[in-house]
């Protein structure tokens, strides 16, 4: 998918909303259990119900790993599922790993090839080998770390280089050149949210995914107002938020009824933008 | 494992070597392949041949997660074989992920508690989140990306912060604090042996997982020169070198000649250390 086509489906759905799928055995209804892959069920019945209201979904891979070898199961039937049903859907692999050389080559054979996902989060700490293996797959993308919505971010992103910019900054800038706008993509946590016009300034034209909303604590408006571009140039997550808004029967349709209060927002913000 | 039995392992068998598990469907001998499981039985026959020139393992997670839930099935497998017949081994879960809060409890949860490694590595961009709920496993490590070994280190790690210090080197102070000798270890690479002493100079105690000897050109008596202390502190990586040092029906043999070669090497070296 190119950054055109994302911001079309942005437009015609009036959402940048991207909800993450960190789909939690312990946290499915109890109904579900009983069932023979509890997992991918809930996925699909999220799925289902909060598909008018997102562009984009983010299985985060550490909740299938959790699972074993059904865990890997579900999450292979899910994207199935998304290609299937949902083929504008943007896929996103939450996986944040960061190695080199033939283990990345290894990675990216797994989430592009094998699995077809649209995209693979990225720690960037050993530079541009970890994801030039990822560019060589046309339409796919790296979706970088940069600055990060966790307390210890300030540990490492935030420090001051000799040249008086920051870590994260060093970051964009160093990894503009390594893609483009339609292969590259950033994180940027939303309780950052005046760092955002500072991320803006050094990548104006790229997408950013933005986590953070909401159960961590960012507001959407002030990820807008900081945040967008004239291709809108975000995806906002929610997780827990949208899947475990209710952990009874009615878990999707609560579900859906998240969504779409978020994507009622976002369609307002993209108006007052003018998209 | 605390790091003084790590240490009494390294002088009962005069060797630090670790073994990189990295198990490529492509590259195991193709009279494994009409069995059940291949890779399983590949690490089986390795494990066997060379676990007594070494005191680790580590597979390399993107090798198993490329060949999905049979891959992950091996994976466990070959853990479980680790433990029930070659207990004293240190079993490293090369996974490089950096991640924060619940989803670092979950890869915790899953490394530690589901497979029992002993061990993961990190990558440290998010700071201390990303570490700490790996902290919470008695007798578990964290095994911190510092200095890599590849070319595109010199991206970030680098870097020169404004009062002097690379980033690699502020990672080391920084990460001493989260925890102690007994459940952190550093990556630092092979090809870098100079700079090993760099970091001797800021972690004179801890344990550093050293890859790049080898295939990637680093040279053991270096390492040992820059990066031994007084209780080894080293781990040195081989992979390839060993796995496939043939690939044929002697695969399994010649691993265990090409480790008996590294473990000589060792031992001379820990007798030169007076070790």
């Amino acid at each position: 998918m190119t950054s055109q086509e994302l911001f079309e489906q942005i437009r015609s759905k009036r959402s940048f909303l991207c909800v993450g799928l960190d789909t939690d055995l312990k946290k499915v209804p109890q109904h579900l259990l009983a069932g023979d892959d509890p997992i991918f069920e809930f996925n699909k019945a999220i799925i289902d119900a909060t598909a008018p209201y997102c562009v984009s979904y983010k299985p985060n891979l550490a909740f299938y790993e959790a699972a074993g070898t059904k865990g890997w199961n579900a999450l292979v039937k899910t994207v199935r599922y998304l290609r299937g049903h949902y083929p504008e859907q943007f896929i996103i692999a939450d996986a944040k790993r960061g190695d080199i050389g033939n283990t990345s080559q290894m990675y990216a054979r797994v989430f592009f090839q094998e699995m077809d996902f649209d995209a693979v989060t990225l720690s960037p700490y050993m530079g541009s080998d970890t994801a030039e293996p990822f560019y060589s797959y046309a339409g796919k993308w790296a979706v970088l770390l940069a600055l990060t919505s966790n307390a210890s971010a300030r540990d490492f992103e935030t420090l001051k280089l000799e040249n008086g910019e920051m870590l994260y900054e060093r970051v964009l800038r160093t990894s503009m050149d390594w893609g483009t706008e339609d292969n590259t993509m950033y994180v940027v946590g939303a309780t950052q949210a005046a760092q955002l016009g500072s991320v803006r300034a050094i990548v104006p034209d790229h997408f950013l995914l933005v986590p953070g909303v909401g159960a961590q604590g960012g507001s959407l408006e002030e990820v807008a107002r900081y945040g967008m571009n004239k291709r809108c140039g975000l995806l906002v997550n929610s997780s827990r938020g949208i899947i475990y808004a209710s952990g009874g029967r009615d878990f999707a349709e609560a579900a859906g009824h998240a969504a779409a209060q978020l994507q009622s927002q976002m369609s307002m913000l993209l108006q007052k933008a003018g998209l």
